[in-house]
């Protein structure tokens, strides 16, 4: 947990040490959101990201995944040997992002008339 | 109400129909969130977000205000005629962000120690 906290650290507090300000270092940006939303429908690898519906291009997803890694929100598991492959999974941390996802989800379906039904599983 | 909508329509469905698509689409940024928050806090005038600590840049926020407003989350109003000054305010839906902004204000208050207890109204 301290390791944890300790790279969310890192990644946040570039502007200000408003929690709002601290949340959008890490995850503000049109992509993040969209992988962590992927986990929580069950995607874990490279290759199921890439299919989702908004074609993320590869280096994005690779900067993304490693970034959510490094922030102690995704934690990656080797499943196979040669070539090498990982699966990813969120953490405990990663997992509290569902109330943020759900926020915006909420939001948009309201706001944005046309926005299909939210295939996240209710968490809550 | 359905001018508001089509404008966050034009913003939005960029990349597909996923209602969290569609909300980053508008707000998947590091600084779109930070000015609602100042217009949250009170602040209306151009000056006063430039002050607030994140030191946001002029054409940032001149570029951020525009899109806000082309959305219809923010409104603007002239407060002075010679020069020209406008005040913004967040219309109804631009008020309906808030669940979003308390989201992730509570994330990094338990994830990210250190970040400062939030200046945002309570607004529930």
């Amino acid at each position: 947990m301290a390791k944890q906290e300790n790279a969310l650290k890192e990644l946040s507090f570039q502007r200000s040490d408003c929690p709002l300000a601290c949340a959008l270092d890490v995850m503000g940006d049109k992509w993040t959101l969209l992988i962590v939303r992927d986990l929580f429908q069950g995607k874990h690898r490279f290759s199921e990201f890439l299919q989702s519906g908004e074609d993320i291009k590869t280096n994005i997803l690779t900067e993304r995944l490693k970034r959510l890694g490094k922030a102690g929100l995704v934690k990656r598991s080797q499943y196979q040997d040669n070539p090498p492959r990982y699966e990813y999974h969120l953490t405990k941390t990663g997992s509290n992002l569902f109330p943020i996802i759900e926020s915006l989800v909420k939001w948009a379906r309201i706001q944005i008339p046309g926005t299909r039904k939210p295939r996240i599983p209710n968490n809550s």
